[in-house]
């Protein structure tokens, strides 16, 4: 939508032309190339510190089978497992809003594969949408480094294309038309929230 | 509020009479002395099942120190520790609004402690109601097998007593007074969003 169409930005160039492969991956433009994870993490304090909103990530869920209890110290948990999260990764707060939504990162650099988002995920955001909730995934290309939040509503004819047989992943291009570009900028790095606004402007006006 | 002052409802004594002691422990009314954590997780099933809710219980949080990855089976972790959360155990979406609380039980008959409660909790609830949440407590009473909705602009004042040297607990007749009284029923038992549309009411009322 907000992305300019054509080639992708590339930060790289954009700093004095291409370096060498090796110089380029050990340097850090504050921070440009941490992972999604750790950039909504930031953002997300920085949303609380000013007050903007509360958003956090779940935790990992774990299912423990067996603690030990020493004497004068902490617990242990000596057996657990991953188990799959039946929900989100991330809800939270903002303008009143119930905002939930999805990060994935792919190092797939034409389209985003379907495979990372789970069944029951989709039922949940489903269940959140008819409720009112602002409902999307961010979704981070990490060789170009780009990030786009996309509209759980636009998410999902993808999705039940590929149920129906079709392609099991959405291509870098649907991905442009029908997200919202997330540029990265100085203080949060990078400020879905702003994104968020959009989409709530343009859900307000679906619903006139 | 719409609880009947005076003496706490006793269900066994409605039930013929009291019952020894042995006799009494291992009967289960329909699940009656279950954990306030069953009782709401079931009502939640029974929410989003129906399409009224989406609530859910956070995963505990774990810190993960050591994973082993077997050959051709699961990952096992084989080292963890229990972290503190930092948020509520519960949130999610009900009438386009954000729900966020806690639930504690206790076995003290007289009053609810204060220290079940973390201060970084407090903290959460306070920036979530500032941005126009839904935030109470869920306390069970185990003796008498009460539960109760205290508001969280309820439950401050006495935290706040607290911090200031006062008592470390709430009593049961202030809880009584501050609260809105859940009765159990029979689908779901605990049927804690009538409550908060109670809340939900007055806090309405209170914005007029």
């Amino acid at each position: 939508m907000n992305y300019p169409n054509g080639k992708p930005f590339n930060p790289n160039q954009t700093r004095g032309g291409i370096m060498n492969r090796e110089r380029r991956s050990k340097i850090e433009y504050g921070g440009r190339g941490m992972s999604l994870e750790n950039d909504i993490e930031r953002s997300n304090q920085f949303y609380i510190k000013n007050k903007q909103a509360v958003i956090h990530k779940k935790p990992t869920p774990v299912q423990v089978v067996h603690v030990d209890y020493p004497k004068r110290s902490q617990a242990v948990i000596k057996e657990a497992y991953f188990r799959t999260p039946s929900t989100t990764d991330y809800n939270g707060i903002y303008k009143g809003f119930y905002i939930d939504f999805e990060a994935k990162e792919t190092k797939n650099k034409t389209s985003f594969p379907l495979q990372n988002i789970h069944e029951h995920q989709v039922k949940h955001m489903k269940q959140v949408l008819s409720l009112g909730g602002i409902v999307f995934l961010l979704i981070r290309f990490k060789m170009q480094d780009e990030v786009f939040l996309l509209p759980f509503k636009h998410f999902l004819p993808f999705w039940e294309r590929c149920q129906q047989g079709g392609k099991k992943s959405i291509s870098v291009e649907e991905i442009q038309e029908n997200s919202y570009y997330i540029p990265y900028q100085y203080q949060p790095r990078l400020n879905y929230l702003n994104a968020v606004d959009k989409l709530i402007l343009d859900e307000s006006e679906d619903r006139v």
